[in-house]
């Protein structure tokens, strides 16, 4: 196979050879730990607080406010689960959707079952975007959390965060947001949108993977995750990952300075490839809001298909893509994002996430496009659903 | 100054450029995500599955009881919370050392205070080692848990872990250590051993920071620490840091296959520095055991000394100290492990740990005993204490 098409960068992403190059002196030159007293060590603590300043300046945040973490895992679990201990005495309620990542689900049915947290999953509507009346009906004077993705990492929505911000504030309710996906993709003000707290990780923004950040208001009371010592404010134990940390502010400085002109870019491709999908390969559809969506996310549905031979055929003509997040897979069951939006289950195994990166062309999709159609094509020739459809059609 | 004598590999080492050439082609070449399904995520699946196997091999363990996390902090804290949750119905009491890292102590502070875990601290002998009859002693049939530390990481006492691992063993109690400073260090295998939990990480071994691992033996039912994604057969969420783990094992293989002979030449400049230190400067004292002592681990207190003037001083002539754990570093209490070991306050105040590397040479050592010795008479002329005391001499 002669080009790799790498259409995942939802899942992951590659490190910037820019940023690649930021990192290297801090692993065998400036290897210094940065709680250590030496001049050596503070050419390591320098670059932690380059990094934290780069990543707050994304957020309209202040940089004593950016707590690094192993990823957007840790930090999501982090939120979740010291926001419950510290607000516990004032109510034991959490609010969060039905189309969150794991990392917030399996958070949330631990803190249910071993804690004795209350959670309320929102739905959401056939755009996979939460409901703001609804929102407000599930506020008790128990609430003490409500935690709503910036945006979905298999459909791309992007929800009223604003809008949620404003009614946790109006409420004196703490607003988390995983914002794995959104980071640097879209501008996020944490002042502006009454962010709480918020999750984020390197590798989605051509950063290098173990690094992530949990952003915390000041004046958010929550205590440690990762108990032992003094880093991080005495907030996140642990010698901290200083090349992973240069990495990310490097990450995050330079996908802002070309996040205009990339997501534009991004946006033209993907309204591209979303045009052709739908109108070019009969029974498909569209997942996600058609406009409040991630500049980089297409996620389409075939009918009579099972996605995930789809992918393997995708792959063997050097494409990859993915049939939702790379985090279920090996999972059989259908895609719990595409479920809450109503897809059924035979539909919502046959879809497919594409997402692009800077450097997808639009001849990488035009071949994407064409290799679909004669894999889905043969795909459904091969589906006795697909016969049996046809013969009803006549 | 013209060169560097570091002289900290306790608090961090510097990465291994071979162990970093391992790393760099999974940044930006081989950066698919693990748990994708096409053929470009197989390199990066394959390097983490290498990665296991090498770390596995170091411990006499199968690749699939080693769980990759964020570094040592995280194995801990993972070890202690996870278990007691699992089997605090059958008991809530645990039995650890008043010598442990933080990583444990805080953990363990935090068991006690916020879920009504038990805790008993054993105190340790003047050598810092632990006393097996009080380890039995302490067991109830409430115990759940020991953890006690493979060496320790400021006076670098090793515990007789073959003893407590057969008496954890004997009374059907699971077993942690955290082996951070041993592991690579001193030979471990978990079988002879009965270790049933073992955290340790990447940094201390020449290999990156931010990567770490906790050994789980198979059977040992705890669960998740990090929720969310299927990674690491289910029990810790999070995308692979597939760099770290590729350096993580390189270094591991690496340590060992040099370990003989770097731990005979550590051990011989470890006694050199020691018996120099202690015989040519008055009023000190060897911290630790003299022979259960890690290859590469110095500790000798200084009267009527101050250790931050002391290390400032070293700092001033290149030479890279510290005066115990870099995580506590900021903090004005003396050190925990030295007042467990029955050391006055003041005494510990004066202390200096020097952790050597294969790096180290003889003439390193003899440039730093002779600014040592400067120093320490300096320091002493300015002191009050020192005068008194001289005065009382005559």
């Amino acid at each position: 196979m002669s080009k790799l098409i790498y259409l995942d960068n939802a899942a992951t992403t590659k490190t910037a050879p820019e940023v690649l190059d930021a990192m290297l002196p801090y692993f065998s030159e400036f290897y210094g730990n940065p709680s250590s007293i030496y001049d050596f060590a503070q050419k390591s603590k320098e670059a932690v607080t380059k990094g934290r300043q780069q990543i707050a300046d994304v957020l309209n945040a202040k940089k004593e406010e950016i707590y690094f973490t192993a990823g957007g895992s840790e930090a999501d679990n982090w939120a979740l689960k010291a926001t419950f201990e510290a607000y516990k005495s004032k109510g034991n309620h959490i609010i969060t959707t039905k189309i969150e990542h794991h990392a917030i689900l399996h958070t949330c049915e631990y803190l249910e079952k071993e804690r004795g947290a209350k959670i309320t999953y929102l739905d959401v509507d056939e755009n996979g975007i939460v409901r703001l009346d609804e929102l407000e009906k599930a506020i008790t004077p128990e609430t003490i959390l409500i935690s709503v993705m910036f945006a979905n990492n298999e459909i791309g929505s992007i929800q009223p965060i604003k809008e949620i911000g404003r009614i946790a504030r109006e409420h004196g309710i703490l607003f988390h947001t995983d914002a794995v996906q959104a980071f640097c993709q879209v501008p996020i003000d944490v002042d502006e949108y009454n962010i709480d707290m918020l999750s984020s990780s390197g590798h989605k923004i051509n950063g290098p993977k173990g690094i992530g950040f949990l952003y915390i208001r000041k004046g958010v009371k929550i205590k440690s995750f990762v108990h032992g010592g003094a880093q991080e404010r005495k907030r996140r134990a642990g010698t901290e990952n200083v090349p992973g940390i240069v990495g990310y502010g490097a990450a995050a400085e330079r996908a802002m300075k070309n996040m205009k002109e990339r997501t534009e870019k991004e946006i033209e491709l993907r309204d591209y490839l979303i045009n052709r999908l739908t109108t070019e390969i009969p029974y498909s559809r569209l997942n996600g809001d058609r406009v409040k969506r991630l500049p980089n996310n297409v996620n389409v549905s075939f009918q009579f298909i099972e996605g995930e031979s789809m992918l393997l055929m995708l792959d063997q003509n050097g494409i990859c893509g993915s049939s939702g997040s790379a985090c279920t897979s090996g999972s059989l069951d259908p895609s719990h994002v595409l479920l809450a939006i109503g897809l059924p289950h035979e539909i919502a195994h046959g879809s497919l996430r594409l997402t692009l990166s800077e450097e997808t062309t639009k001849e990488d999709l035009e071949f994407t496009v064409d290799k679909l159609k004669e894999i889905v094509q043969y795909l459904r020739s091969m589906s006795p659903l697909y016969e049996d459809f046809m013969k009803n059609q006549k």
